[in-house]
């Protein structure tokens, strides 16, 4: 099956159900992008900082080749860098992240965090990551409105077709909408039932943006990388409220969490390595949970985020 | 007694414990203000939507007139109300203030909210308030750094020693200190053992800011207003964790309150009619709480915001 599409601010279609290239394996990404696409997928959700657009793009090369399906039947996402934001930086990084997935243009392009860090070159590090040369924090002094300005202007070139934000607060996703040419199409950020961020994606959907939720299972995307908070959080899985709701339903638990967001008008990202599962995410509308079990979903909101900087050792306090 | 200053990074000295003009009456704010700088009040942080500079004022120039004070000796805070950020009503605004206060520059002159609102004429409705004529919130478009620009302004000008925010958070603070010529001096916010904002806190201090914390007494300010989260929390003063402190160290609930603040570097802008109270309100510094004490007392925080515009019933989600 393929997954029903959202219509963006922008005019274009954007599938409601992708799949997300964080943390996928360099070896394994150009296989598991064309399995994905067998499998029905079309957005492909990356970032520079993933650091496997080039194999993201050789997966989605072979799928085309093979005749599986089109460039124009694919939503390919990417995002700009922290160390990018500087206005003249924007578009020459764009189209290094183009030249790497072998496209000549993002279907959406996202700013990943609104955190202006020094510039690296990317022939000296790259993907450049959150610390400096030096091991440290280095900011940059590019105001969001710079960053953005360039951004509308990828949109202009045809280099990206959406450009949207991610991880900004609604304070500041405010003062973005104040100045915008170009309105963010969407805003992608963590959420799951841990973290329901209601007001922030009220806000965001009241103001025409998609909402994209990232880690939609919650902790279970933190456990490799041992956000300590992620440990001591409950698998979401094994929650009893979502398990319970899965048995009445014959779904999967991730497939509760998924539909959970996607009935309110969410996008989400999934990755799985396991051909039936990453079937299974993808089966994830066009069945519906009754109101008050969405809101029985909603009750487990406890505020605890897994991806902050901070959790991570860096002092970047956005959140 | 009078209270200790902190240097601010504009280089003015700023009293750490001063009187807030916020629900101070017409009729009786401008003996109020008289009587607290007889007890020995310096700062008085007012603003536009306070609705009694003109009264403010009075009671400053009887105090000036009777020999009390200079006002040099003072630091008068003001505030800009929503509906002027666009940058060229942020000048004539503050005129108009300091007008209304009979002075020619406030010590400092902060941005009420990060709320732009559509401009109201002041000889149409002063102060303005939060909704337009329709009784519906109407926003302006006015970017942040617009405003701030004009900000900037003012103190070349001489209208404002210093500059400031009030009720950013990290992420638009944040973007302000990268375009900032003139850095906040200050970041003014609800602060109280319910709602600590520890994160936000360092990161203005980190930054430079001297951090005010308003309705230092939780849940007793908005009493009044009806605000049914505050009729459901308990009051701060009867409080163990307050009661037994303040009992320890032989001072009221409030004193335990408002040092639990102070310690910390942050000022505080309490107010009270009672003569006694006013009094004790700024022997706030100069005795200590034990650190463990101050985090017993952080530990009561539990993110509950009572000046919230959606508490008032009005859709600005800054919050």
């Amino acid at each position: 099956m393929a997954s029903p599409t959202i219509k963006l601010n922008s005019g274009y279609d954007m599938p409601q159900v992708g799949f997300g290239l964080w943390k996928v394996n360099n070896d394994t990404c150009a296989d598991q992008i064309y399995h994905a696409i067998k499998a029905g997928y079309r957005l492909f959700d990356g970032a520079c900082d993933y650091g496997n657009e080039v194999e993201a793009g050789k997966g989605i090369a072979r799928a085309i080749t093979d005749g599986l399906v089109t460039r124009s039947e694919l939503f390919i996402v990417s995002k700009l860098w922290n160390t990018f934001h500087e206005g003249p930086r924007v578009g020459p990084i764009c189209q290094k992240q183009l030249s790497d997935w072998g496209i000549d243009y993002f279907d959406l392009y996202i700013v990943h965090f609104p955190v202006a860090l020094k510039y690296v070159d990317p022939e000296t590090r790259y993907p450049p990551g959150w610390s400096g040369e030096s091991g440290q924090i280095e900011f940059s002094n590019a105001p969001i409105q710079e960053t953005w300005t360039a951004m509308e202007k990828l949109v202009d070139g045809g280099l990206a077709r959406s450009i949207g934000v991610s991880n900004f607060s609604a304070q500041l996703l405010m003062d973005v909408l104040r100045y915008a040419r170009i309105r963010p199409a969407t805003l992608q950020i963590e959420h799951h039932p841990y973290l329901v961020q209601g007001r922030l994606v009220e806000y965001a959907q009241r103001e025409g943006l998609v909402v994209t939720a990232y880690s939609s299972f919650g902790p279970l995307s933190f456990l490799e990388l041992d956000v300590k908070q992620a440990v001591a959080a409950g698998p979401l899985f094994e929650h009893p409220v979502v398990k319970s709701l899965a048995a009445k339903y014959a779904k999967t638990p991730a497939q509760v969490l998924l539909r959970w967001a996607t009935q309110r008008g969410l996008a989400v990202i999934p990755k799985s390595n396991d051909p039936t599962r990453l079937r299974q995410n993808l089966e994830v509308t066009g069945w519906d949970l009754e109101q008050g079990e969405i809101g029985e979903i909603a009750a487990l909101d406890c505020g605890l985020r897994f991806n902050d900087p901070i959790g991570y050792g860096m002092y970047v306090p956005i959140f």
